[in-house]
């Protein structure tokens, strides 16, 4: 780890090996792009942080996490990716919550590691491991990742950068580490996030701004087929911005209109 | 926590916020019954454990695991419960596991709380929250477990002992911390845990005495109105022993002759 850490506003510190957080993967987290010494997209990771708290029952007091967060900035490269991690706290064993359990933040700073090229598009695969269907925790980044961590497994054995994910009832849910969007007839398509998949920060953004800019969108069930017969595809998070696909199961694509102009926006972020 | 805890190996120790058991829960654990200094199913936990290692990817060495385990249980009360967390260890943010990364292993020691009078029936109910199905990641004792802590609250304000928890597909899979198995005309039954679910110790080893025994068993498909029309219902782990269901969705039992061997089973495993 690079950068600072701070457990619960003190830096250098450690963790509870009793913490939620390690026993059950109970609590969740955010990953922010840092640019200029302040988060890109931050309040809509906080207000995910927020409702997804909420959610999961974990008493978060998100404003007083923020100033927390403020002042770790300042601790951090003006570049960088911060990352935070919340957990219900240190209780017992037992899965049962203690509701006197504080929650555990930790934030922590890494490089930026971005790939420039991508921004031109990628050559993208289709993963074969699908997603489990679980309403309850759909939508949430939440710490059970355990199916990301094979996924991401696997789409290092197929050498590409980023791959269509699939639910178990076949339909495509998001990236192994983004977001998913389609272009078809002037209209913004993306996999409604209700059974499987992360709402991303930057999947939100998107559609808002072409909510705003009157650009028809529609979260909805898609197939592999539909992104494969898409006028353009593209990749989304808010660490790495907007990513073309330039291929995927045998189509081309050379242009992408619309995506450039949401990769405008994104600039604009920055 | 109440007894000794250590960190690979050492007494005291704190756990590195970057471990990918917190970030993702990227690992496995396993709780043990200590009864006069010895862990209950020793071998079956372990071998539980070198399975589900190989299944992750995890590369672990569980005889030297299990030599620092005999040492760590000269640290504990003669009788407790003993839990053992492996992860994939320390590594840079992202999903992908880092080959160098060598796993943490966590031992920590926990008052055993009996409940004697469960030995005798309990009253069941059957829990509203259903598993998702992962093929991939059924039966391994993850970490990732935040679909139990959301039954654990829900048995909590169902004010039952234990609860049938079924999968999206309808059919029992388990207890919210127990698995379950049914007598029908003298055939022992429990659901095929290959979609969701734990493999339990105690199941397993449950399968192992009935089949020596020559009393028959069966893994299968199983839904609630099957446990409601058996002859005998009972939950079981390798920390509480065998519990009997005394009630279930309006049935009521009051004799258990199989289940009685059963326990007879398990006191002598004590």
């Amino acid at each position: 780890m690079s950068g600072p850490v701070w457990v619960n506003g003190s830096e250098g510190g450690h963790l509870d090996p009793a913490d939620r957080g390690l026993a059950y993967g109970d609590g969740l987290f955010e990953t922010l792009r840092v640019e200029k010494g302040r988060a890109v997209l931050g309040d809509l990771h906080f207000s995910r942080l927020r409702d997804s708290a909420a959610a999961l029952g974990l008493a978060l007091d998100v404003a007083a996490l923020q100033q927390d967060f403020l002042r770790f900035l300042q601790a951090c490269p003006a570049r960088c990716v911060a990352k935070i991690i919340v957990t219900r706290g240190v209780s017992g064993r037992g899965y049962l919550p203690d509701p006197a359990a504080v929650p555990t933040v930790i934030f922590s700073a890494h490089p930026l590691t971005e790939i420039p090229e991508a921004q031109d598009g990628i050559e993208a695969a289709v993963c074969t491991l699908q997603l489990g269907l679980q309403p309850l925790l759909a939508g949430h980044k939440h710490l059970n990742r355990l199916e990301q961590v094979l996924l991401r497994r696997e789409l290092e054995a197929l050498g590409k950068r980023e791959a269509l994910v699939c639910a178990s009832d076949g339909q495509v849910v998001e990236g192994v580490f983004s977001n998913v969007f389609l272009v078809r007839d002037g209209v913004l398509y993306t996999p409604l996030i209700d059974q499987a998949g992360v709402r991303g920060v930057m999947r939100a953004a998107i559609l808002a701004h072409a909510a705003a800019q009157g650009i028809p969108t529609q979260e909805s069930r898609l197939t592999v087929d539909a992104f494969r017969d898409a006028d353009e595809v593209f990749f989304c998070n808010s660490v790495n911005g907007i990513w073309p696909v330039s291929g995927l199961s045998g189509r081309h694509w050379t242009q992408w209109p619309l995506t450039r102009r949401l990769q405008a926006f994104w600039q604009e972020q920055l």
